[in-house]
This record gives C-alpha cells, sequence and structure tokens, in this order.
C-alpha cells in the first residue's frame, strides 16, 4: 500500500515533535543531548506497546499516542522524578497508514505540551505484522530522594492515589460487557483505560516523605508484591480499603466477581506507596493540597509476601498476583 | 510453546547484564540512574532491530546481540562520545525459544564486557509474529566539541574510515551469491556485516579536529548526503577514491556491477567524517595511532548535493543514494 517514505515520514509527523528543544538537534544527527539539572541524576525508563496486546486494534491513534508517553511518564512519577524527554521507536506494519501515523503524532503532541516534554530521537523501521511502539522516557532526580521499590520499612501504611480498578471496567466495557453501566461512568471508566493521568505532582510531594514507591501497572497485588519483595518485607492489604471509583462502585455492585480481578488487572498508574504512620498527617495534607485520594489501604509487616483480607478479617486467597505477557 | 514467564525470563536472561552497575538497581525497580561525566551532557540515541529485516531469520543470536549494541555504540562513536549504559527492549513472537534468548542475551553480555557498558532497563513483551529489538544507548559528551553532522565547510576534506561495502559483499554471500569467493574472504566479509566494529576511539580523537562527522549505516552515498543537508553545502566524491578492503577488492575485480552499489547500501559503522585541509597531518597520524585506515574520498563544495565521479573525472548516476525501509 502507498505510505510515505521513511524520510518523509519522519520530516512531516516526528520531526515537528521535536522543534521545542534545540537539544534534539530537529532529529536531523545521530544523537541528541539531555542534561538532567544541576545536582540530579538522569533517570531513565522504558515501556513498549504493541497492538493487539496493549491496545485495542481498533483503538484511537491519539489516544494510543497519549497513554504510550504517560505509561512512561507514571514511571518518572512514582519515584518523584521530572520527565525532560523521549525516544520514540517504532515498527511498522504494511496496513498502517498515513492517517494512523499522523492522528498518533498529533497525540503524542498534545501531551508534550501538557507535560512539557520534548521527542529528541528515536527508530523508524518497518515490521511483517506487528505494531510496536516503544518509549524510552528521559528525565532528572535528586538520586538521594529517589523514591524506591526497596525502603518499605514493617509498621509502614500502605496507601495507594486515586481509585483503582477503573481500567480494568474500562476493559471490560471495551470488550461489550457490563452492558448495564450508564452512559456516564462507561465513558469515565473507558478514560480511565485510555488516558490515565501519571501523578507527576504527587510523586514529587513524596519525595522524602514515602519510604517506599511505584506505580501500579501489572495489577495492585502484584505491584505490592514487587515492594515487598525488593524490601524484604510482607504485607496485609485489606481489600475492603481499596478506593473505588464512583462509577466503578456502581458496576461492582452489579458485578461482585470484579471485586477481586480489580486488584490483580493493573493499567491503573496511580502511586502505591508506604510510609511511617508518623508521617499521616503531612501526606493527607497532600492529597486535600492536590486534590488526590491518599487511601491507607494496608499494613507492611515482617515475613510473608502479601496477605488479602476482607472486611471480616478472613484472608482472601488468589491464583494469580498480576498481569504476565507470557 | 512452552517459554519461561516473563519475570523468570528478565530474572535469567536479562538481570545478569544490569549487575555491574549500582544505578541500574538489577532491573528491579521502575526506572535507572544515569550520571554524564562531570561537566558533560548525557547523548542519547535509539536503534531497532526486526527479524527479517535488519538480521536474518536463522542468524546466530549472539550476533544478533551483538550487532544490536554496536550499531547503537556507532551512533556514539561518530558524535565522539563515550558510551554508558543502555535499555532494552524486545517484543517477542510465539515462535522464539528460550535458547534463543539465552545466546542472544550472551552475545550482549561479551560485548558489555568488551565496551564497558551495562543494562539499566527496558520492557519485556509479546507480539504476534515479529521480533523486534530495540536499543537506547545513553552516553556522555561535552557539548561543545560533539562532532555533529551540521558543520561541514567548503574546502572540507571528507574521510572515511576503515573501508566500505564488506557488510553489502557479506550480505550477498549470506544469500548464496558470489560463489567464487574464497573461504578466508567470505569469512571475513560475512563478519564485517555481523559483527561491526563501532569506532569509539577514533570518534573521540575526532574531537576539536572534524568539522562534522556521522556513521556509515544508510549508504555512503546517502549518509554523505545528510551532512551536506544538514550542512547547507554540497560535495564531490571520487568513486576511485573510497576504501575497499583485499577481500572486497577481489570480489569486485569479478563482479564490477558491485562497486556502485556498494556505496549505497550501508551497515558500514565506519565514521564519516571532514575536517579542513590543514588538519590533514594530525589526521593521518591519529590513523597510524589507532591503526585505522582514515582515506580522503572528496571534498566539501558549495551549492548542490553529491556528485559523483569516476577515476576519468566524469559524474557516475545513481538512481537511489541509500538504504531506506519504506
Amino acid at each position: 500500500m502507498a505510505r510515505r517514505g521513511e524520510f518523509q515520514l519522519i520530516a512531516e509527523a516526528f520531526a515537528p515533535l521535536a522543534k521545542g528543544d534545540p537539544l534534539a538537534f530537529g532529529l536531523g544527527d545521530d544523537v541528541a543531548l539531555v542534561a538532567p539539572r544541576p545536582g540530579e541524576h538522569l533517570v531513565a525508563t522504558n515501556d513498549a506497546m504493541v497492538r493487539g496486546v496493549h491496545f485495542f486494534r481498533d483503538g484511537d491513534p491519539g489516544d494510543v499516542g497519549r497513554k504510550l508517553l504517560r505509561v512512561n511518564l507514571s514511571d518518572l512519577a512514582c519515584k518523584g522524578a521530572e520527565p525532560l524527554a523521549y525516544l520514540l521507536t517504532v515498527a511498522l506494519p504494511p496496513d498502517l497508514t498515513d492517517g494512523w501515523l499522523d492522528a498518533f503524532a498529533a497525540g503524542l503532541g498534545d501531551d508534550q505540551k501538557r507535560y512539557g516534554i520534548h521527542l529528541i530521537g528515536g527508530d523508524t523501521t518497518k515490521s511483517e505484522l506487528d505494531l510496536v511502539l516503544s518509549v524510552t522516557m528521559l528525565g532528572s532526580a535528586p538520586a538521594e530522594t529517589l523514591l524506591r521499590r526497596n525502603g518499605a520499612k514493617v509498621g509502614d501504611r500502605i496507601y495507594v492515589s486515586g481509585t483503582i480498578g477503573d481500567a480494568r471496567l474500562g476493559f471490560l466495557l471495551a470488550r461489550g460487557k457490563l452492558p448495564e453501566a450508564s452512559t456516564e461512568d462507561a465513558q469515565f471508566l473507558r478514560g480511565r483505560l485510555d488516558r490515565p493521568s501519571p501523578r507527576l505532582k504527587l510523586g514529587r510531594r513524596l519525595r522524602g516523605i514515602a519510604n517506599s514507591a511505584m506505580d501500579v501497572s501489572d495489577g495492585l497485588l502484584a505491584d505490592l508484591g514487587h515492594i515487598c519483595e525488593q524490601s524484604q518485607v510482607g504485607a496485609e492489604l485489606s481489600l475492603a480499603a481499596v478506593p473505588f471509583s464512583d462509577a466503578a462502585r456502581r458496576v461492582i455492585h452489579v458485578h461482585e466477581e470484579e471485586q477481586k480481578s480489580i486488584i490483580t488487572f493493573g493499567d491503573d498508574y496511580e502511586i502505591l506507596f508506604t510510609a511511617p504512620p508518623d508521617k499521616g498527617s503531612v501526606i493527607a495534607a497532600i492529597g486535600d493540597e492536590l486534590g488526590v485520594p491518599l487511601t491507607v489501604i494496608g499494613t507492611i509487616v515482617s515475613g510473608g509476601p502479601v496477605t488479602v483480607r476482607d472486611a471480616s478479617g478472613a484472608v482472601v486467597p488468589f491464583a494469580q498476583a498480576g498481569y504476565t505477557h507470557f
């Protein structure tokens, strides 16, 4: 099929995304330069999305672009880092149209403005069948107060920002399930799946306050397990305390079986963090100031991995903690 | 088919590659930290390889790993930058075996030692059919002496390191062509295709000496065109001056039609650079010291893009300057 040549595609769709940053050299050189803020380290993370695996084949290409940036920004957010710039690699199958790529690039452009970042490099190649989109996001953070996974201490309270499970319900809605959800609820839940909100301000405010943090991408239960493993501690998680949005609550009321799948699905891009009890009031104040709910959902304990309990205190068994690709 | 789970794959194949660098956090966190050398900038570049596009389906997986790193290292080399660390993204199709991945990781491990770099992050996902391998390579360089594409000046001599065209002939050999090549020549030429040598030492020595530089990856003619475009100059290239290896010379003697395709094929990973004539003796001394041939192949002129001339001075026409993916 007819598609622009490689260099024309780069010049028309991608080079404009590099305009705001003189160190990107307009994508016209072999490399780009980045400088962390004075006294800080460069922070690097990478997340890829594959058509049919991470997004629907008929998904809005602008939203695909936005989500690609936001899942990467979320990794910086949960560490308390500031985003600077990104590299983009695309492997393009023969069926992909110029129109798709332009709409995808427009989505990237929207979010560049929203988050104050720029494209600085990458690679464009062809594939046989798969559409693979990969971003390396670069940011800046002071190394000493980077929010790590490995700092959780016995006695820490476990917090999560925002609400959990909206993306799971949005996914089910996109698959034609949950027909009794109202139009408003369906729209909200799809929005949470397609356009997550990396908690950049919150992450920065948690520097020096949280003992450990990560973002919820593999599933709340699995991600809490990652913190426990890296910190060599255990966790008691209260299923009844996990915060749900009003929309999710209305849907879960109808579909009780969703409550368990919700904490193993992931794609929430909220910040999961732990902090000592004496930081409770300062954390509450941060949540109020930013308008982000910060909910205590459990406690860090010694030993074991993660134990989930229902409202009566009984252990809730889970066959699988989270999402895994294979 | 049976393959290790995602987290087991990362733990067994990839996490050992992150061991040497404490700022990589053993791939156990959301991000990794990198610091450029004091007073320098961070340099970032990205190159992806797709099975069937950039490497043969039955290619040695260790060589695939090595080449993936080396094509990225070559981008740093030609800018005069020092490599530090890299992120790796892999999209894995169902047919890929654990054995392939282990051999691929072993190739990465070999070259990490050779070039003093470490894996610091990335992403592992599945694909339907394509094997997509992408590296973001991070390095350090002083911003002031970064060797850019846009600095070529009228009157500059055009140089290329090493020899050109070996990869093209290696590719033809791999496709079962050039049957009259000797075993030794065939082995040498295949080696140049599969295991290019990024010119890291040379690039650093050219800081402050070359006016412009890039690596030869799209084809000598196309890449010289990139320098001319970015520098807003033209070039006169002497086909007879393009340096060939002894093996290439023996093969070209038999296949004269290859001489033109050689300068448009690419994959050479030599440094193409320009420098004023008064730098001739210092450049010759650098070549002698490093044991790398540095050959003058033309001159930067005003206007036009690139004109190629044969030994008699007649213009040699080219339909296409270099390799393009689509």
